[in-house]
C-alpha cells in the first residue's frame, strides 16, 4: 500500500514538520479560509476599501449579524475569511491593542504594527502543540499618516501588503479581475468600482446589495466606517447599470 | 482499503484540521445537538418566544426538572439543545456574565454582549487540546433597548442573529414552516401561534401541553418569564382548534 | 474489515465525540452503574424512601459495611450504584458542600441545589481530558421546604426529577413495577410497600430483610434517617405474607 | 481476526473504561494482589488476628525484612499483599494520618476512619491519568471504642468489613476455611487456631514457625502487637499437634 | 512491507533520535528553508553585503513588504529564509536581545553573541517535546571592532562563519558562482558584483531590480542600512551591461 | 498473528499493568541491573564487606574513575549495579539525606532508614507517568548500633535484607556459592574470603585485583572505608593460594 | 512479519526500557556522537592535550568558527563531538557551574566535580519524558591540584576517566593507536605527538594544520590554552616530517 505524505500522519499536528519541510495543519487551515466567505480590499490613491460578499442561505437570518467587516480603531478596519468564532477572537484581540497602544503611547497604533501583532500571536499558533492554528484570513485596512494601507494575514502568521487582495472562496476570480484592471491611480470610488466589477463576475451578474458589506477608509477624514445600504445599493445599482443589456460572461472563479 | 478522511484519524481531536480545512470534532458535537429536543425562538415585532418541546419518556418523571428554558437575567431568557449537562454549564456562566456586568458597570447586560460572550467562552473549546467542544446549541432571547433580539450559538462558538430559528431534532421541520409563515410583521401572539403551528407539524397533530415550555419577553414589561401550564395549554387549545376537522399532514421533518 | 463506530477508537478518551455526536465513555460509565447494585427511591405525599438490595455473597461480611446509602445532610439523604470509590467520593463532596452552604448562608442547603452541583461536578469528567467520568448514578432524596423531593444523576452530569425511580442491575424491573402501581397520592407508608414489591419481583420472592438498605424522610420531622434492622424485617414481612400462597412470578427484568 | 475487549485497547489506561463499564487496569491491579503473599484477618469477640504467611525463598534473606504486618498507630496494625513498594507507600501514609489526627484532634483515629482514607487516596489512582493503580491490598485491624473491626481494602478503593477474610495467593482456599469454620462467638484465642488450620490446609500441612508473621489487638490491652517468635511456634505446634497421626488433605486452594 | 527509518515513525517529534542518531523534524526544517527564497551573504575586506532575491509573484503585491533583511542594531543586519513568520518572530527577539546588551553594559552587542543567542534559542526549540524547530535560517552580518562579520543559523542552533554563502532555494548556485570566485581581497564593490553574477547565474540572465533587496554594513560607518531602489538599479544595470552581447549561460541551479 | 502480552503494548509505560498484574517497565529495569557489573555484600558477626568486580575493557580507562562502591555516611556505604548515571544520581540523594538526618535530628541516620528512604523514591518513578524507573539496584552495608546490616534495592523499590547477597551479572554464580558456604559465624575475615571464592568462581579463577573494588564496615570502627589496593592484592593472593595446582573448576554462572 | 525490538517501538521514547533493559534513545543519541568529527585526548604526566580534526568541507567556512575545544574555566578545557547546538549548550552550562563555584567557595572547581555536574545534567535528560538525551559527547581536561586529568562523558551520564581516548567518527582508529602506542611516563610533548600519529593514520597521511584545534594544559602554568596555528603548523610538520618517504599504511579507522 503506497501512502502519500499526510497519509503517513505528518499533518496530524502543527509540531511536526512533512518530509519536505511542509506544516500540513497550517495548509489545512488555509483550506478553512478557502472555504469561506469572499472578502476583498482595494488600496486606491486616497483610501482604502473592504467588501464582503456575505453567503446568506435563509431569510430568516437577520444579515446584519453576519459581520464580516470590523472596526478596529478609528483608523482601522478589518475583513475576515474562514472560521467566524476564530475571527472573532482576533479581532477582540486586535481591538485590544490598538487602546493599549493608545494608553501606553497616547497615540493611535500604526496599521502595519498592529497587523504586525495579529501575525505574530497567529505564528505561535503554528509552533507550540496543543492548539490548532487560526482557521482564518484577515485584511486589514487603514491610513498610516497620509498613506493608505492594505494587508493580508493567513493561517501561517505570513504578512503581505498588497494593492487590491481578496481572501475566501472567490479569491481566484477577484484577483484576475484585479490583475487585469487595477491601476495605481485609482480613486477611491474607482476602487470601490473594481471591487463591483470583481463582485459582478464572481455572481455571474447576480448582485445582491443585501448581503453585501462594505467599508471604507479615506486619507481626508482617516476615519474608518462602513456604508449604509443605501450606499452599498447606489454602488450596486451603478454596477448593473454598467452592464445593462450585455450578456453575463462566464465567471471563471473556481468556487 | 480505501479509507475516508474521518478513519484516517483527523475525526479524533480537536486541534487537528482535516485536509479540507474542517474541525471533525466540532461537526461532531454538532450531532449531538441535532440528537437533542427542539427548540425554537421565533422574534416578533413586541418580543421574543423560546419553546420547547420536551420528550419525556416516562409518567414517572416529573416534566419540570426537565429544564430546557432558562432566564439569565431579567431581561435575557435562553433555550438549550444538546447535552444537558453542558448546557446548565452554559448557563451557569451566563448567569454570573451577567451579574458581573451589573456589578461592573451598574446596568443590565446587552443580550449581543452576553451572547458574543456564550461563543468566545464555546470557541475555547475548539481550539486548545485536552477538552471537548461543548455539545450544546443555545438560543438567546432578550430586549436590548426596546429592540427585540433572537441569537442562536453553536458548538464551534459562532453566533448568528435570526427572525425565527430551530436548534435539535426537529428544526428542519421546523425552518420548514418557518420559511413558509414567517412575516417581519408579527406581534407576540401571532409569533406563539406559529412556534404552536411548527409543533403541530412535527409532532403530526398531537400536542401535548405538559411537555411544552415556553417563554417569552416583550418590549412592554422587558423581563423575560416561562409560561405558566395554563398559558401553555390555552395556546395548544387554540392550535388543536384551528385544524379541527383536518388530518393532520405529513410531517417533512427527518428526525 | 468492516469497523463499528467504537472499534474506530472514538470511545477511547471523552475528549472525543462520535461522528453521530455521542460520548462513548460516558455511556460505558453508564455500564457500570447498570453492574451496580439495586437501588430504588420513591416518592410519596409526605415523604421520599430509599431502598437498595445490597448483594452479599458471604456470610463473612459484614453487611453493614456495604453501605449504599448514605446521610448528607439533616434533611438529605443519597442511595448509590455503581463503582463504590467513585460514590464514596462524590458523598463525601455531597457533605461538604452541604456545610459550606450552612456556614456561607447559616441554613440549609437546598435539595435541588446540592443535586445540581453534584451534577456539576460529574459533567467537569466529561470534558476535560486526562480523567474519566465517574461510574456512579445516584438517587438523592429530601424535603425542600415541605415538599419531598427525588432526584436522579447519571456519570453525564444529567439531572431528572422522579416520582419513583431505580438504578443498577434491577432498574427495569423495578420501573416496570414502578409504571404499573406507583400513584400520586400515595402516602409514605404505600411507597415503601411499593419498593417491597418491586424488591418481590425482581428477586422473585426471595426477599431477604438482612441485605435491605432502606432510607427515609418525611415532611414531619424533615430528618433522613436509615431503618433499623427491625424496622426492614417488619415490611419485608408484611410483604411476604401479602404473596402468603401464591406462586412467585417470574421477574421480568434483565439483570 | 477478531479482538476481545482487552485487545481493542480499553485496558491501557486508567481513565478508559470498557465497553461494558469496567476498568480493566483496576482489574490487573488486583491479579497483582493475587499474586501476593498471602494475609488473612479474623475478627473475634475480644480481638482480631493478622496473619502472614511470607514466602521465603533463600535462607539468606533475612526473615524479618520481609515485613507484611505494620502497626499503624498504638490501636490499628495492617496486613498487606501484592506490590512490596506500594504497600510500604501507603503504610507510611496511614501512619502519618494517624498522628495528623492526634495532633488536630487529641484523640486516637478511628478504624473506619483510617480505612476511608486509604482508600479515598486509592480512589484517587483510579480516575487520573498519569499514574497507575495501587497493586496492593490491605486487612486493617483495630479497636473502635470496645469493638474489634476488621477491615479489607483493594487497589479500586472499594472497603468492606469481614468477619474474616484473605489476600493474596492463597485467598480461595483460607476463605473457605473460613467459611466452613468460622463462628462468631469465637474468642481470640480460637480465631488464631482457626487462621493455623487455614494455614495447616494452604500449605499442606507444612507449616513453618519461622516464615509466619502475626499480629493481635485484644479489646482489653487496646494495644496492637506482633507475636515473638516464641508466640508463633507455639500456635504452630499446637495445630501441628492436632493433626498428628493424619494424613494431611489435599489442599483446596489453586495458587 | 520494507519501511525506511522515517516510515518507522522516527520523524515524528524532535524528542525523538532515529537509529542513526538522526533528529529528522530537524532535517525537515532544513527542507522548509531550501524552499524559501534565497538570501546570499559576502563578506568583503571594508564590509559585508546581503542580497536577496524575492520572488514576487502579483504585481498587486506591495513589493517591500515582502521584507526579507532587517536591521537588527545600528551594526548588525540580518537576511532570512524559510518560514516568514518564524522568521519575523526570530528577528523580534534578537532586535531585544540587542537592546537588553545597550541598557545592560551600555555598549551594542557583538555580532557574534547575537548570533549564538539566536542559536541558543534555536537549540531549545530541537530538545523539548510540544514544539517544532524554527523553519528558518539566519544570515548575520555585522561589524565587530574593525571585523566585518557574516554567521549562518540553521534551524538546528548550528553556528558558522562564512566568508560568503547563501540559504534558501537557490543556495547550491551561488555557492557554485562563490567557490568559483571569491576572493578574499575583494572589497564592498566587488562582494556586490559578485552577488550580482550569482543573481545573473541563477535567474538565468532575468536580473529584475524591483524584486531585489539589498543591505551593507561597511567597516567606516559600521551602520548598517538597506539600498535604495536606485541603488540596487545602478548595480543591476552594471551586472547586465556587463553580460551584453553574451548568450546567457543555463543556470547549475537545482532550485 | 498470536501476540505476548509484552508485544501487545503492555509493556511501554510504568503507568500500565499487564492482564495479570506485571509492570513489564520495571522487569525490563531489572534487566538493565542483569547487564551491569557484579556487586556483592557479605555479612559478618562483626561487619559487613562490598566487592564489586569491576570490567574494565581497555587498560586506557583510569580504573578507579569506575566506581561502583560509594561511602554515603560514615558508618554507610553502598554498592551499585545497572545505569551508572542512575547509579549516581541516587548516591547523591542518599548522601543529602544522611546530612539531613545530621543536621535535622543531631545524628548519624540509620541504616535501614536510609534504605527505606532510597526504596520510596524508587517507587515514585514506578507509579507516576513521564518517567522511568531508575534502572539500578543498590547494596546498603553499615552499623546500626552494634548491629551489622546488609540490605538490597531493586529498580521496584522493593527493599530485602540479606546475610549474603549479589546483584547484577554474575548474581546467580555468586548466590550458589553463598547458599553453599555461607554461616552465621564467620567473621569479617571469613566473609571477605567467602565473596573472594565467589569471585574466584565466577571468573574461573582468573581474579585480579586492579579490577577489583573492596569496601568495609565493622562493629569496632563503625566506619565505612574502601580497602587500598595492596589490601586488596593480599586477598586476592591468599585466594590464588588456595586453589594453587587445582583444575579451576567451570563456572556455574550464566551471565 | 517479525519484528525485532525497535521496531515494536520500545525506542521511540526515553521512557521506556526494551525488554532486555536497555534504553534505546540513548544509543541512539550515542549514534549521533559517532557521526560527529573526531576529538581525542591523551593524559601526560605533565599535562593533558586536547585535538580535533575539524571537517571542513568549503574554503568559504571561516574554519575558526567551527568551534570544538572550549575553554571553561582557567584550569579547565573541553573537547565535544555530536551535535553541535547541544555542545554549545553543555559548554555554556558548564561555563556558569565554574563561576558560581568561584562565586560561592572563592576557589576554582574541581576538574571531576565540573564532569560529575555535566553528566548529572546529561542523566536527567535520559530518564524524564518531554525532552530528548544531548546528542553529544564531551572530553573534559584539566589540573586538579599538580594532577593532569582527563574525563570522558556519553549521552547517557556515564563518566569515566581515561589516560588517553577519543569520540566521534573516528573514535576506533585512535584507539587503535593509542592502545600500542601510549605509555604512562610520556610527557605533553610525546602526548601531542602521538596524537598527531592518531591523526596521521585516520587521514591516511593527510594532515591539515589549518582544520585542526588543539588545546593543552599544563601542570606547570595551569592554564588552559588553545595552540595558535603556528604552534599547530609545527606539530603537523613534524609528524610529516617523520613519514616522509615512506608509503602511507591504510588506516584501520571503520569511520
Amino acid at each position: 500500500m503506497q501512502m502519500s505524505a499526510p497519509q503517513m500522519g505528518y499533518d496530524r499536528a502543527i509540531t511536526v514538520f512533512s518530509p519536505d519541510g511542509r506544516l500540513f495543519q497550517v495548509e489545512y487551515a488555509r483550506e478553512a479560509v478557502k472555504r469561506g466567505t469572499t472578502a476583498a480590499g482595494i488600496k486606491a490613491k486616497d483610501g482604502v476599501v473592504l467588501l464582503v460578499d456575505k453567503r446568506i442561505t435563509s431569510r430568516l437570518i437577520e444579515a446584519e449579524s453576519i459581520e464580516k467587516i470590523f472596526q478596529i480603531d478609528a483608523h482601522i478596519g478589518v475583513a475576515t475569511s474562514g472560521l467566524v468564532a476564530d475571527a472573532r477572537t482576533l479581532v477582540d484581540r486586535a481591538r485590544v491593542e490598538a487602546q493599549v497602544n493608545r494608553v501606553s503611547f497616547d497615540e493611535p497604533i500604526g496599521v502595519e504594527v498592529i497587523a504586525k501583532k495579529i501575525c505574530d500571536h497567529k505564528q505561535t499558533y503554528t509552533q507550540f502543540g496543543g492548539v490548532r492554528p487560526y482557521g482564518t484570513a484577515v485584511l486589514i485596512a487603514g491610513i498610516d499618516d497620509n498613506k493608505p494601507r492594505l494587508f493580508e494575514t493567513d493561517p501561517s502568521g505570513a504578512l503581505l501588503e498588497y494593492r487590491a487582495t481578496a481572501i475566501g472562496a472567490g479569491r481566484n476570480s477577484f484577483m484576475e479581475t484585479f490583475e487585469a484592471n487595477y491601476s495605481d491611480d485609482m480613486d477611491i470610488d474607482s476602487a470601490i468600482m473594481l471591487g463591483m466589477d470583481a463582485l459582478y463576475n464572481v455572481t455571474e451578474g447576480k448582485l445582491d446589495a443585501s448581503t453585501l458589506e462594505v467599508g471604507i477608509i479615506t486619507t481626508d477624514t482617516k476615519q474608518f466606517r462602513k456604508f449604509s445600504n443605501e450606499e452599498v445599493e447606489n454602488y450596486v445599482n451603478k454596477e448593473l447599470e454598467k452592464h445593462k443589456g450585455e450578456e453575463p460572461e462566464e465567471s471563471s472563479g473556481e468556487e
